[in-house]
């Protein structure tokens, strides 16, 4: 922070930086975004590779991140054809692409195949038909998991459950398919993870259900995949009785705990230590263990910078303060908590509870329904913070073109992503600009 | 419908488009669309106008699509700086645009008001300040109205309450700034209004206050601008209690009852006949009418037509089918009921009961949980219906691409938005393509 008040990185005032830039405007925050690179990368300290971090493309896919978390060993996870093109075209090497998600076209899995992608995780059963015609078509043995769907973690359109012989059945079909090389237990857990527990709870499900791949198919799997969903710190879902406490009353929404949450480097060494041990008692070798983080990679590696337009006087005092961000650029703060500061007035008491609105007009287009904010003027900016992760993704261009990118690393600030400009919003379109008939 | 079951529009099958313009795709019906127009102007057959029409740009900003509209004497109702230029772009004259909205930015405002444009409403006494600089700098005196909140309507971040005496002082205020030419109350209910009850409260509310203006500031409002909010007939809010019943026991959704929806002709003779027999009984000159329909002149003319990428068996059975579009392109289907067709398979009686998923790996990304659809195959194509209100200004690139929109008019097909393509996603970016050093 600076001395007058100003939310700042490496000196630089996040608010002044809509000078240049304008407003809305994301900030990407370099060092932030390397730091957690190293503490994802930790547990290898010493050279040896006990843990490999693929980053969830969908979390937050700007080239210009994406391309500093490659060039710092990140590999690449990704769930669309669009995604896999991305990470090809960034250069990243096939051996180091992961690809998952219910919904591969065809020519997705033709492109995984063909090109000898590290590994493409099975989510359903009826996938393993149509990889297994793609590898007899291109003659290929691609190397197959099988995601699981473990107590309590996402299930539906997601995975096989771990527990039911679903998921074993899926692996056994894979393994005697002749075709698919066995190689993996997929595990992405879902929601945020907060605790070891929780973590530990899931891990001895796949390391059960790995024993038993073994123990009956006489497969020892090469690759645990335990996805992501480990939590940003400071963010928490918003429970349906804290929004409508505060859309009652304007009461604060409860302040996330951050001493309470699992920081990466405890998570990964508790992932990767249980593996361990409980290959070691066992004698046997341990597998590869991959992470695929998301929010916990970037979330609070990006802060979208925001400006009152307006204020619009109301019940409970002091009412609405109407931005030029809403949930066209900051969907997820409808269902989750972020931090909301005063970006350059940060020595004053945050004595006013706020409702924050967007510019959609839409009553749904309210970012906080109470914010704890000094009393606010026409201009000032607001940082919404830990919008590194699903802000980006679910942004639309409803009514207003979508905000410049921009990387803050030490003082210099570098363009990553320009502006929208009213041009491109219409620019796959095609019409007549002549007055009406 | 084709006799062999295909759901078709003047001969053309919508499934049978995927093969040249592929899947997902938006088709607009170019009949409805004119039919739609035809019904919101028919109060002013005879050549006398008694209602005047301005779309919302917000809730289908196609070029072709507001092409159609502006030709057949559709004026602009616009939001945003960009929408604004989009009218202008367009060749919308000055005189038949109407700026609304709490995030009118001073660019904005200053655009509007250099351009004479026939109104601007304002959304909240802060405002006025505003205004009258740009007013005073420019050296013009625009017309504007006040956006009030009637009873039961959206209040929140959108208007003064009519009620309270706050929306009265906001009118008077205007009229005393000397500059500002008071022309209109503006009333924009918001939700989706059904019924002749509902419309003529409402309206009531607004001819009160217009009275109160007369009577107390002596100015007859040359306009009363009732908005939009007229239901899509076919369209409902999805209910918490439905949600749950479909998500726990897979039991079909309510299907809306259309014939108790109030349909266009009627609901737009009911306001116009309202307000002129109101101003006939007290023999007053009648203002001009404003209608500013959103849904109601688009909602029914689109359809997302998408394709089971995968089946996904589960309980209830038959469990899930996995589309190439979700809320990625129908993020209304979370929370609005769509109906959904087998598109090629219209005479097979529907006699399961799907949960749909769309692509983009996220639990919430799920557009029915409990469509009725016959026996689904990988390949089969679905058509979500009313996809012209609120799709395409909600979409995202969310790992996949956008859709193209085209036209069908009779059995002619127009392009109006080609598809996004991987590179155009990337298109704002600056970044290296070297792989990762």
């Amino acid at each position: 922070m600076l001395p007058g008040g100003d939310l700042a990185s490496g000196g630089v005032s996040l608010a002044s930086l809509r000078q240049k830039w304008g407003s809305p405007l994301h900030v990407v925050l370099a060092e932030q975004l390397r730091r957690n690179v190293r503490e994802f990368l930790a547990i290898n300290e010493g050279g040896r590779i006990r843990g490999e971090v693929f980053y969830s493309y969908k979390s937050n896919p700007i080239p210009g991140v994406l391309r500093v978390l490659h060039d710092l060993g990140i590999g690449a996870e990704v769930i669309s054809e669009y995604e896999l093109w991305l990470a090809l075209k960034l250069g990243v090497p096939a051996d180091r692409i992961v690809f998952n998600g219910p919904a591969k076209s065809l020519a997705s899995v033709r492109n995984a195949v063909a090109r000898d992608i590290l590994l493409l995780n099975i989510n359903h059963r009826e996938e393993i038909d149509v990889v297994v015609s793609v590898a007899r078509e291109l003659n290929r043995r691609p190397s197959i998991g099988v995601r699981v769907a473990t107590s309590g973690g996402w299930t539906g359109q997601f995975g096989l459950p771990a527990g039911t012989g679903e998921a074993f059945a899926a692996l056994k079909e894979v393994h005697e398919s002749g075709i698919l090389e066995l190689a993996a237990i997929h595990c992405h857990v879902g929601g945020m993870v907060r605790s070891r527990q929780h973590v530990q709870s899931y891990v001895g499900e796949v390391l059960a259900l790995a024993d038993r791949v073994k123990t009956e198919l006489g497969v020892e799997l090469a690759i645990l995949d335990f996805g992501g969903s480990l939590a940003t710190p400071t963010v928490t879902n918003i429970t349906d009785f804290d929004r409508k406490v505060a859309m009652a009353f304007q009461a604060p929404l409860p302040v996330p705990q951050p001493d309470a949450s699992l920081g990466i480097p405890e998570y990964v060494r508790c992932v990767v230590e249980q593996v361990e041990n409980h290959y070691a008692a066992q004698k046997r070798p341990c597998p590869r263990i991959f992470f695929e983080p998301g929010r916990a990679m970037t979330g609070n590696t990006q802060v979208l910078v925001a400006s009152v337009l307006s204020l619009k006087a109301g019940e409970p005092k002091p009412g609405w303060a109407i931005l030029d961000a809403g949930i066209n650029l900051a969907e997820s703060a409808r269902s989750e908590f972020h931090q909301i500061f005063p970006a350059s007035r940060m020595h004053e008491p945050r004595s006013c509870q706020y409702r924050l609105a967007g510019p959609i007009c839409s009553p749904g287009d309210v970012i906080s329904w109470s914010a704890s904010l000094p009393e606010l003027a026409a201009g000032d900016a607001l940082a919404i913070m830990d919008a590194g992760a699903y802000f980006v993704p679910f942004a639309t261009s409803f009514s207003f073109p979508q905000p410049p990118v921009v990387m803050l690393d030490g003082a210099v600030v570098k363009l990553l992503r320009r502006a929208e400009s009213f041009e491109d919003i219409i620019a796959l379109d095609e019409f007549d600009c002549r007055p009406p008939d």
